[in-house]
């Protein structure tokens, strides 16, 4: 078996993505710059470690359709920063931003077909359930991106809303990640279901992960402005724990915070995340996301492979729910 | 074998695409408009038309992956209509206009999926070839639609740039259409490969005939305004034409009329119209039309079919050059 060190080293077999030169430039170079910019191919990970619990080689018609779902991702990012204008990721200009909009459109549509074409590298046998699986996760992802979106727009959502927001918007990719892992491993059936809701849980615990850190996080480990989601009004898990949790007067109190203009950012910020810590929500994402993570590993036993073989993918959810960006 | 009248009627298995009926509404929704919104499924028909002259049953295995077609074509629709700001499609708001740009982004993404999930339909033994096909198709008419914005800057273009940039943009989803109907049908490489040319030449023609009812067409019948690829300074073949042909002195007149404002819309479209017609663009243009038409024939003719059962397709390919909107 593989350890993450080499299994990024395989990843590194589809370097070429990082620079594809084709014609025309501009549809072809904004798929290049999102390919090297430094995402964590944290969704072909997690599917080679899968599959590498059940097959030994990790060749190209395993490689290409774990790198589909990076390719997938990335083509969220782009149209998802046109949707939500934003300037920058990971510290550099988006596409939407370096280019222009048209071009922020088309070169992610050609993403969105590009997945596809390295998903068709898959073993003749599993393509069929490979594709059914991809296009009804795709087509989740873009209903979560959709709901969010709504959402911008409502005073509060319950945390039920939230939950399927977010298993939707994220989740169900990651899922996706590790039950594509099991199909290329030829895992049964309910080997692939577990494998599946490992991921899927996995995925809300990393996503309630992403919201803590942007209030709670090390700035300079984080990679970006603390409270930004706080200045957003972005429906987080910690935001609508709160309003769960509130008492009218803490409601009304964390209402005002939101309509506050943010002519004081900073205070802003310290305001609302002052408030989280009042209410517990603080300790509370801590506890969620550790039971979100706890549930699942229970998933990932139902698989029933030897725990001397799970060591690798265990470690690499842990850094997922455990890392500081 | 069908009449158009009964493929027409076959393609109206798929109504259900005009109600989708499915959350969130304003991600379904724009899917159902377009849908309805009159389209003439030309490329499942072609597709259809094709796959019958090998095979009497067009059953879901090969309704579904035709549908496809149409489905991708919308979604192309959708995104331009974003990129060119454009406020009306058959005589109504376009998605982007009706609900707003994030919606018209994130629907037609789900459609493009959507295609795939249709695609999906066609029978095992010729899955991975269409989804090939298709997926080479889809990229390049992302590159056709990239190269014309960009050509859109450029005071002027050769004929080669404009016929391999409709080639992209236009000719190969035609082309698609038809030769995907050949897999569906069981065709030969060889028979394939002659509806793709036959699909393809009839692509060209198609929008050569496209950019010449713009100019030239009857408004009443066209349904949109004549002279709005005048207006819009848009690389026809018309205007390419023209330049290849202009001596100094109306290459100038052309250029001076292209850079005019449209204060006065009715005279510059007048202006430049007859410089066409002075230029004997006009005649070239029915002249290219009918001879890309002949050549798809040819190709046709290659493919070996008996000629009694080709008519419907001829017909239908006659119907498409010979139309006036």
């Amino acid at each position: 078996m593989y350890t993450l060190e080499e299994i990024d080293r395989i990843l590194d077999h589809c370097a070429h993505l990082r620079n594809l030169d084709r014609e025309p430039a501009n549809l072809y170079d904004p798929i290049g710059y999102m390919m090297s910019m430094g995402g964590k191919r944290i969704r072909p990970k997690l599917c080679l470690l899968a599959c590498n619990l059940l097959k030994e080689e990790l060749d190209d018609p395993v490689l290409f359709p774990a790198m589909a779902l990076e390719i997938f991702h990335e083509f969220t990012l782009i149209h998802d920063d046109i949707m939500d204008r934003s300037d920058t990721r990971r510290g550099r200009p988006t596409v939407y931003k370096k280019w222009d909009e048209n071009v922020a459109i088309l070169s992610g549509d050609v993403m969105s077909i590009l997945a596809y074409r390295y998903l068709s590298h898959a073993p003749a046998d599993v393509l069929p359930q490979i594709f059914d699986l991809f296009t009804t996760t795709a087509t989740e992802v873009c209903e979560g991106q959709m709901f969010d979106m709504n959402y911008e727009t409502l005073p509060f959502i319950t945390m039920d809303d939230y939950l399927a927001m977010i298993g939707l918007k994220t989740a169900v990719l990651l899922a996706c990640s590790t039950k594509m892992g099991g199909l290329l491993g030829g895992a049964s059936p309910e080997a692939c279901q577990a494998l599946y809701d490992f991921g899927y849980r996995l995925g809300i615990a990393f996503q309630i992960t992403d919201d803590y850190l942007d209030t709670f996080g090390n700035e300079k480990v984080f990679g970006k402005k603390i409270g930004g989601d706080i200045l957003n009004n972005k429906k987080t898990w910690l935001l609508v724990e709160s309003f769960r949790r509130a008492d009218i007067t803490r409601k009304k109190t964390l209402e005002s915070l939101l309509k506050m203009e943010a002519d004081d950012p900073a205070a802003k910020i310290e305001a609302v995340r002052q408030l989280y810590v009042d209410l517990g929500v603080r300790e509370a994402a801590e506890a969620e996301i550790l039971a979100w993570h706890r549930k699942s590993l229970e998933a990932l036993a139902r698989a029933g492979f030897d725990p001397a073989r799970t060591t690798e993918i265990e470690t690499f959810a842990q850094q997922l729910i455990h890392r500081e960006k």
